[in-house]
């Protein structure tokens, strides 16, 4: 009998293969820099898709709207995307709702672009172009490896579309030796033991923080939110259960002044803090690009919760691997 | 000495004067259709910038992007903005934070604009127009007037930047009826009992469902969650807790295949569940316009709750109304 989460481990520790596939295929399609991108995804896709929003931006100064899915499927909006790229992302590539935004983008002036894991899914048959990641088969429902494999590919793309040239290998060696790690024990434990978490991010890493929440449910059944710390001082810091963990991802060390103000307040309320500063070395990589990174240790303590906890985030109960709605 | 929340009832009840005001400030404030809009915001505005973001490109089909303060602010991203309206929503006008957003975005090629409720707020000043709302002061922390007069200054901009002509009239005479009501005596007790609370909204709802948690959060202290339900089944509902209480808005008829298939879901999960279908009459509206009267219902039974608990919604501990990150 194969030990809980096998898959998921498996496939957390071949990201950075996962990722530098999803590099090359990047840098090998044909794709003209668009005036604005919009983008359609869900769930894990869709983290990948905030990630890329920030890079698209923050690199290529691209504009980029995130898609409103209703807004193509359910009420025809009459949406102009003259000069548009609209990009659907999608590890399976099945999902029916994703293919309809890009059909109903095409239909408004966009060019399309699949980027997915399947190469003959129904996403990259309705595509004007696919971008293949090669990641190979993912077989945890608990997405990992597609999700870096996203996340690089929009990253490439973003950089491609601009003239500035980031280290891909520097990237790749921190990928190789976060991969080699073992999960930190102190921080699955505190995960496990949570009936909540908060996991907080800013900027570049709001997107992980999303992910590593959404991966905290699928994995370990903990309700968990991932949040801005601007946002959560909007309101809902007067709510933060007492018996919450908060994972700060404290990466981005242009904001370690505002991270450090948000441990104290965190230490005020009494809420039990964990931070997850970036893997040592990593801070020589440009800021946009550590997420990618950080994404395996925090990976790696959600597998070790949810085994603690009991759980198979490879196989978890009332989810599949593709979701229609 | 006064009730608890009296300032907070008050405002609520005030929200029919605060949408003709807004409505009429927007309809005369000179602003040319542009080919993109970015929306910035924070906490309730930001809420009312997504039911913006709805209205703008459902029913004007202007792309609309919700821009991210972190990339404007703090990476100095290199967007290109020509032709692009910037937005700042913002009830003080006061947010340092949103008015370096748009002097970011007119640096980058972007008219702008202002929807304050304060004329000679840092925000108006800074912006090259200002939409003045005319909400009258607003006094509880938790806003709700502004919520409304925010949401219907961005729908008349949108419905003024379309061939529709909307039934004002008939909205109008939904928010009285809503606002002469008494709260839900059976939804406030739900929400006043959860340790934690799920908003489920879709489409054009979804953005009253972001709003109705952060009121939670503020109101009640219950910690909560806005989230599409769409997106609820791709991975959280693996993680909706036992005891949590979920409040499904189900005023978009539309949609109504959809929340009954989520209706047996959580059922079928021992989750607590509240429907807030629409005011009735309310279905004669256009579907986007709903969401302004099923705001009222929703305030109502979250200031209930919040007075239940013992708490005081005009000044909730830890927050003030000017927030500064």
């Amino acid at each position: 009998v194969a030990e809980r989460g096998a898959l998921m481990e498996a496939e957390i520790r071949e990201q950075p293969r996962a990722f530098a596939a999803a590099v090359a295929a990047a840098r090998s399609v044909e794709a003209e820099r668009p005036s604005a991108i919009v983008l359609f995804a869900r769930g894990t896709s869709d983290n990948a898709a905030l990630y890329g929003r920030y890079l698209l931006e923050g690199v290529a100064g691209i504009p980029v709207m995130l898609g409103a899915p209703s807004l193509a499927n359910l009420y025809g909006a009459p949406t102009d995307l003259s000069g548009w790229l609209a990009v659907g992302v999608s590890q399976s590539g099945a999902t029916r709702e994703i293919a309809d935004c890009l059909e109903w983008a095409e239909h408004h002036g966009a060019r399309t672009l699949a980027v997915t894991n399947e190469d003959d899914s129904l996403l990259a048959q309705v595509a004007n172009r696919a971008l293949v990641l090669g990641s190979g088969p993912e077989r945890a429902v608990a997405a990992t490896k597609t999700y870096t494999a996203e996340c690089a590919a929009l990253a490439a793309l973003a950089y491609g579309w601009s003239d500035r040239r980031p280290d891909w290998a520097a990237v790749q060696a921190g990928l190789d030796e976060a991969a080699a790690q073992e999960p930190d024990a102190e921080l699955s434990e505190a995960l496990a033991a949570a009936p909540f978490a908060l996991v907080l991010g800013r900027g570049y890493h709001l997107p992980l923080a999303h992910e590593v929440a959404l991966k905290l449910m699928e994995a370990c059944r903990v309700w968990a939110t991932g949040m801005s710390w601007a946002d959560l001082m909007h309101g809902p810091i007067a709510a933060v259960p007492e018996r919450a963990t908060c994972l700060v991802l404290a990466g981005d060390t242009t904001l370690s002044a505002s991270a450090h103000d948000l441990a104290e307040r965190l230490v005020g309320l009494g809420i039990r803090r964990h931070a997850l500063a970036s893997t040592p070395g990593v801070d020589a990589l440009e800021l946009g690009l550590r997420p990618l990174v950080d994404a395996i240790p925090a990976q790696l303590a959600v597998l070790a919760a949810g085994r603690r906890l009991g759980y198979d985030p490879d196989a978890p109960v009332g989810l599949t691997k593709v979701t229609q709605t």
